[in-house]
Order: structure tokens, then C-alpha cells, then sequence
């Protein structure tokens, strides 16, 4: 088994999203496998005492600046959705149940799921709160949204989210994308040069 | 008159001292005019409720590494200080009142001043709340340390910083460094890159 590179993001994090869009091209240069760790800001910042970026005094207008041209220099398509941010609890554990089900070949969707969640968000606009919405875009990659939409609702996925939220927490995950390759931690879609820079050389 | 960067940073931003070392360079490139301007981030996170990097819950052990990791990736020496933030209200009224003292050749020693004053703290590890440290430091790059001792105890000076923070904040300056050219903001030592290919393009 390939070493991996734990990816916690939140769905309502821009930069989570522009981070999603580069990884694959690193952990294939790396020979890593990407760990898609969906987590919930909201829980993270009851501990840091944190808000999103553009609730934050002074910085709400500068954090729609930076979106904007961050998306700019990395050539991604950015449109900032309306709603925003937004509650993503079902993609959340939408995520997590493909992500840990073996069985079926259903995990081997996950990173495509992801990436049509994100899309769906900030390309097309869409309401990803709306677990029909969710539920449409794992059918639409092969996932069967009957068998999706039962399994998150069940106890066993929505406990696996919230261990997700409390380990992360643990780990000293405070915000996203946050990216942890053998312990070291690097936050932001402006680190993943330092990233790749680390994976070079083993450290440095 | 060349246009100029306005370059807001706190004294005990590591940011702000590694964007400090690299700005000139961009500043040249461009042909921009560096202005000096120190701010009290005490007085900034007040407004943003946010807190020193290295004492938020969480992020304390990341930004550690970060400030490491950043300063190795820019080729800077960076030392950790044992007191971290510090006190700098000397430091910066000093630097405004070398920046806007005109007279007896004074304002021209301004840069090698903020640069002095950083890698006293970073590199030497001095105490740089203490005004003999600061007054010494002016006085080794020509500055008369007797003169600028009486002038950063002064009404006048004293109100200047008072200004140039409350100007900053109503500019939604919330951190360090910023660099802001013909109104546009850039937060961070990160966005250097994407100022200077702003200033490549004209905006983009």
C-alpha cells in the first residue's frame, strides 16, 4: 500500500475546493493515496473561536478578493455561491459512507464524488445542503442514491462524522484544506508547494 | 514621484519580517516606492477578536512549524523568540517618526531602521521593547539616539501611531504583513507572488 496524504477540507471552504482541484496531480507525483477527510468547520471553531472568513471583522471583504484571484492564478473555475457558507452535514457523511464502504465498489467513487460536490457548489451554483442534491450527484457517478440516501441517515454514518470532527480536532486540525503527510501538517491551498517541496526531500 | 506599496506590518508579525526581507526586491522591480507601516496588532485584533498566531487553541504548534518551514523556503534565518509577541510601541514610533522626518536626513535611514529592528528580534534575539535597544539600533545606522529618544516620548509622535493604526483599521487592515498598491490589499507574505504579478499585469 501506498503512503497517503490525509486531506481534511469543509465543503463550504473555498480554498478547501481549489486544494481538491490540485491534490490528485501531487499524491500521483508522490505515488500517494489521497485520504478524503470531510470535516465540519462549524465544530472545529467552537474550539478556536474562529468564524468563516467572510463573517470576520475587517476580513470579509479582503477574503472575497482572495478567493477570487486564488482561483485566478491556479486557472480553476471560482463562482462564490450565494449561500454561503453552507450546512454540508449530508455530503459530509455522503463522503465518509463511500469513502469506508468497500463492499460494492462503492469507495472507488469518492474522489469523484468529492470533486462533484465541490463543482456542484462553486461552479454550478447548486444548494448542497439539499440532501436530494447530494444524493443526485453520487447517482449520477454510479453510486445508487436509494441505497446513499438510507445510509445517512443511519446512526453508524452519522457517528463516523462526528468521530471524523473530534480526531481531526485532536490532530490540531483547525481549518481546511489541512494536509497531513507522516505527521506533518500544512494548511492551505498556498502550501501545497511546501508540500510538495517536503515530499521531495523527506522533510527539509 | 514613483507610485508606492503601502506595507502595514506589527514587529511581531515573523510574517511581516520575512515579507520585509523580500519586498524591496519586488518594490525595485516594479518601480514602487515602500512605505513603512508599522501597526500595533494588539489594537487590530480588539476589532477582529483574533489573537497572537502562536496563542490560538489549535494552531499554537502549527504556526511554529509554519514560521520554520517559511522562513527555510525564502532562504531567511528566523530564530524564534523566547518572548514572543512583544511589546513594539517604541519600535514603531520611532520608525513613523524617521519616516516622516524629512529634515537632517533623517527619513532616508527609515528602511535600514525596519530592517535593524527585525533582525534584532529574529536573528539576535534582542529584547526590542526595551527604547535603549531600539534608540542603540538607530543610533548604529546614524540615527542620533538622544533626538529620537525624545521624540518618540513626545504628544505628536505618540498620536501619529495612534492614527496610523486607526487608518489601517479603516482600511480593513487585520493583519501582517499587507501590502496595498493603488487600493488593492494583499494579506500575507504568501501573496507576494500574486502582487507581483498584479503589478505585472495591472490587476488581471
Amino acid at each position: 500500500m501506498s503512503k497517503t496524504i490525509d486531506f481534511y477540507f469543509d465543503y463550504s471552504s473555498p480554498f478547501g475546493y481549489l486544494a481538491s482541484e490540485r491534490i490528485e496531480e501531487l499524491a500521483a507525483k508522490h505515488d500517494r493515496t489521497i485520504v478524503w477527510r470531510p470535516i465540519l468547520l462549524g465544530a472545529v471553531f467552537k474550539v478556536t473561536g474562529q468564524a468563516p472568513l467572510t463573517q470576520m471583522p475587517l476580513k470579509g471583504n479582503y477574503s472575497m478578493r482572495d478567493f477570487a484571484r486564488s482561483a485566478k492564478e491556479h486557472k480553476i473555475t471560482y463562482k462564490h455561491p450565494e449561500n454561503f457558507p453552507i450546512g454540508a452535514v449530508a455530503a459530509c457523511r455522503a463522503t465518509l459512507w463511500m469513502r469506508d464502504h468497500e463492499s460494492e465498489n462503492i469507495s472507488k467513487h469518492t474522489t469523484a464524488f468529492v470533486h462533484a460536490v465541490f463543482q456542484a457548489y462553486y461552479v454550478a451554483g447548486k444548494d448542497i445542503s439539499d440532501t436530494d442534491v447530494i444524493t443526485q450527484l453520487a447517482n449520477d457517478i454510479g453510486v445508487d442514491h436509494a441505497l446513499l440516501n438510507s445510509a445517512i441517515n443511519e446512526q453508524p454514518v452519522k457517528a463516523a462524522l462526528r468521530k471524523e470532527v473530534d480526531d481531526a480536532i485532536a490532530l490540531e486540525v483547525f481549518g481546511s484544506p489541512m494536509m497531513i503527510v507522516d505527521n506533518e501538517p500544512f494548511w492551505g491551498n498556498d502550501r501545497i508547494e511546501q508540500l510538495d517541496r517536503w515530499l521531495d526531500q523527506g522533510g527539509w
